[in-house]
């Protein structure tokens, strides 16, 4: 399966996803991202400073994870590969910003760069253990 | 830093955590799970016939993720070497189950095998964004 179901389809209007990524040393790196859902695409805007982009420049495989906070047994796990375009201008971070209400520009040092990371799945996980 | 810093030692007594762990085709695989804090160590129990357990047969590095559910951008992610040891009469699934008021042999199915992983740190980030 490779898109979401409707039963988990609220969960993209969340307002944090879990992002895992794998370091040179083999070991998945864990955060939490602001992000913007299209139709079944995940996207997130990153500072190129970051762990997590080098992580992603040197091995695209990306898990986006979004918890449903009200029931934590509910979540969608989305494995995919990370496609890395460049956002020099905070055309991206700007709609990232738009729905959370910030200036991304806010949290970056002057000459840092974005970049707009767009996970397309490879496998989609929608869990509900009840509970 | 390999130790959990009072500032998010609360996320410990949490309910649900995020684990991730590197699948044969070397993306990360992240589900929630349940799991007992002791000290700066953290385990989890596991079936033996679920991906993540065969994930970590294959590859040891696992990363726990502890989400404060009130305020998404405080969390605890550890990064560590899980080690694998054998829960056959259900010692740790017990008292997994006692924290849960769960029995986890409910989850089971006659003959499955659970596993007591042991999560140790080799890198702890307790991060606080506001918010």
């Amino acid at each position: 399966m490779t898109t979401i179901p409707d039963s988990h389809r609220d969960l993209l209007s969340g307002d944090v996803a879990v992002l895992a990524t794998v370091g040179n040393d083999g070991r998945p790196q864990v955060s939490a991202v602001w992000f913007l859902a299209e139709e079944d695409t995940i996207a997130v805007s990153l500072n190129t400073t970051r762990q997590k982009t080098k992580n992603l420049q040197g091995n695209r495989a990306a898990t986006l994870f979004i918890l449903d906070r009200q029931n934590p047994y509910r979540y969608l796990e989305l494995r995919g590969d990370a496609d890395l375009q460049p956002d020099d201008d905070y055309t991206f971070a700007d709609q990232v910003g738009a729905k959370y209400q910030s200036d991304l520009r806010a949290h970056d040092r002057p000459g840092d760069r974005r970049v707009k990371v767009v996970i397309n799945p490879v496998k989609v996980n929608a869990v509900d253990m009840g509970g």
